[in-house]
């Protein structure tokens, strides 16, 4: 069974199950969401102490439960709200990670409005914070995938609030965001493009200073 | 109504409204439960952009959804699951903030078993990348708070596995932890307190290097 949230995106209910099978360890990751690519990422940096990086629980709104005896409180009645942060976060090195992955079907561009305002700025208020802010977009089709730092991220924002274009482009993505070569362990090392990336950024906020 | 995990704690379904009423903004905060006071002071934080620390939303496991038509998707049946993380994380000053909140009406000490194993382990992984973790515990019929350091937390949670007492005394907090004192604004000032401990705690490191 598919659940839906109200904005179409589709609810993976397996990823919710506390005590779920083990993953299949096949080769092949074709077909696996982003979600659980990155979470099996994840997993994978937390047994080798490299990171601690979750991703935070659906928001979903109680409104009715039952208490049946000798068995859970069951929930009857309960509504999907809007995040307003981010999907993942955590500390890497000392540093704040946080980010949002998002997956398109097609095989042109990026849709914006993926992605909510209010989380556009909380990755502003986090970058603001010294937090490394980025979004991973995933095309299914293509099975590429990139890393867009905030920074980049907000310029196609802007251009989509100043009323340009409601997406960004894949070749826009191929220059300016940093494409994520899927491996094996970890699926996405996307850590490796964050090191490179602000280490990169680092040697150029010392040159300016 | 109140909702009630397995374990007992109580939820609090109006934290998890969308669009629920401001806050009442009268002095007295005597009844209002810890979440909403931390919830009050984060949103305190981020309004004067001093940190951007957020509540983790409650995990649910969905196990099924109706799709009424024009209207947004109901679901009809889903159980609490037991978090395994902390409560609240984010970014301060570069930093990573990960901490656990829990309310005791005890007036003597803090139970453990209100604190699970693997948020224990989350907390020491957290501690091991360079993150700030802690728990904030209120005693809730003296309306005193603690700050709990994770690496002063771990010595009493580590005399719990080796047979000893199960529960951290009041005094024992009194000598080891910091006592947060509420104020207006922000309620409840914990980072304050994190700034004063771990500045005294990098100058010793320093020292000892």
């Amino acid at each position: 069974m598919k659940i839906r949230y109200p904005n179409g995106k589709k609810y993976e209910p397996v990823q919710e199950v506390k005590h779920s099978k083990k993953i299949n360890p096949s080769f092949s990751n074709r077909g696996k969401s982003l979600e659980d690519e990155l979470n099996e990422s994840n997993e994978f940096y937390l047994s080798r102490s490299i990171a601690v990086i979750h991703k935070k629980p659906v928001p979903i709104q109680v409104v009715n439960v039952n208490y049946p005896s000798r068995s859970a409180a069951k929930i009857t009645e309960a509504y999907f709200r809007t995040p307003s942060t981010t999907d993942f976060n955590g500390v890497w090195n000392g540093k704040y990670i946080d980010f949002e992955a998002k997956e398109t079907k097609s095989t042109t561009s990026f849709p914006l409005q993926n992605i909510h305002a209010h989380q556009v700025e909380h990755m502003k208020s986090v970058s603001a914070q010294g937090g490394i802010a980025f979004l991973i977009i995933k095309f299914i089709s293509l099975d590429r995938y990139f890393l867009s730092p905030y920074d980049i991220f907000k310029d196609y924002w802007d251009r989509m609030t100043k009323g340009g274009r409601k997406s960004i482009t894949l070749s826009e993505f191929e220059t300016t965001s940093i494409e994520i070569k899927p491996g094996f362990m970890p699926r996405l090392d996307y850590l490796k493009i964050v090191s490179n990336f602000y280490e990169i950024a680092d040697v150029n906020n010392e040159r300016q200073e």
